[in-house]
């Protein structure tokens, strides 16, 4: 179970329902991508994208103790999950596991921005979700919206407005004042 | 809501989590179509093809109602849900859907064996499933087993051990003797 909130249903999803949801970005959205992407290759990142959180969990991102540790937690899974395949099988999809986190080709690039924005949406059509959480506040919640402009100029936009509407309507807490000396 | 039963929860199975195991079995099981496939055309083909389930509902195989009229509403279902995409995308994801409909591409063949082997693994880690419902017997499950068979012989045999198993625990009923004269 990951921590967003469905829009259709009165539950969190899961991971299988989050996956097919970027895998169906992926498709309608590549077109707004910044650089050309394989989109077949792409698919294939997002489908197994989080599959090693059955054995890591879920690491909801605005809860700084569900955090640490995730990428060590995370790579042990993958040692464990994906040596399941045959051989060659494994090393393929450890590869494209691999680039998905790294986040250094295009493709990898679109699915992190896919992975970004989903949870936005959610966010937005439920008036708070995950926004609600304790470490939400507009900077962490645009450190995430950074992640789709990365990879695509109009998405980018979108997830602004999407953001500047959740703020107005106070859907993202602001940032609290810093202390002044 | 599907029929199946999923294997890790005691709960049916939905659209995205199936599309999404499907979409999975695609990668890591096309080494084994007959036919040479396009494995992207293929996860696009098998994420879009459920959709129409949106307004058309789930028509379980072993409900001799349900799938009355199935073909139509489905129909009517796509007709309403892809034009809501911008025409040339609407055009693109209704002919994928209308090839996996007709399942007379090598891509649509192996989707389909994915669409019935998966609930057949599903029936099977549940010992029963939808192998138990009224119109489920031996006849009815080797129809579902057929569209295997048409894609990979392989998983075909696979398929095929599934079912006898299933048969030899009593998890599938035999056909009803025939009525003689």
């Amino acid at each position: 179970m990951r921590a967003s909130p469905l829009a259709a249903a009165d539950r969190r999803e899961n991971d299988a329902e989050h996956s097919w949801h970027l895998a169906l970005m992926v498709m309608l959205l590549a077109e707004y991508a910044d650089e050309p992407i394989d989109v077949g290759r792409a698919m294939r990142m997002v489908v197994i994208h989080d599959l090693v959180e059955i054995y890591a969990g879920d690491s909801p991102v605005f809860d700084p103790a569900a955090v640490v540790g995730q990428q060590e937690r995370e790579e042990a899974a993958a040692d464990r999950l994906f040596t399941l395949l045959p051989a060659g099988q494994a090393a393929e999809i450890r590869a494209l596991w691999d680039e998905f986190e790294a986040g250094r080709t295009p493709e990898a690039r679109f699915c992190k921005a896919m992975d970004r924005l989903q949870p936005m949406l959610l966010n937005w059509l439920n008036q708070g979700g995950t926004w609600q959480m304790p470490g939400a506040t507009e900077s962490t919640v645009r450190a995430r919206e950074a992640g789709v402009v990365a990879a695509s100029t109009t998405l980018g936009e979108v997830t602004n407005a999407l953001v500047e509407h959740g703020l107005r309507n106070g859907w993202i807490r602001p940032d609290p004042a810093e202390e002044t000396g």
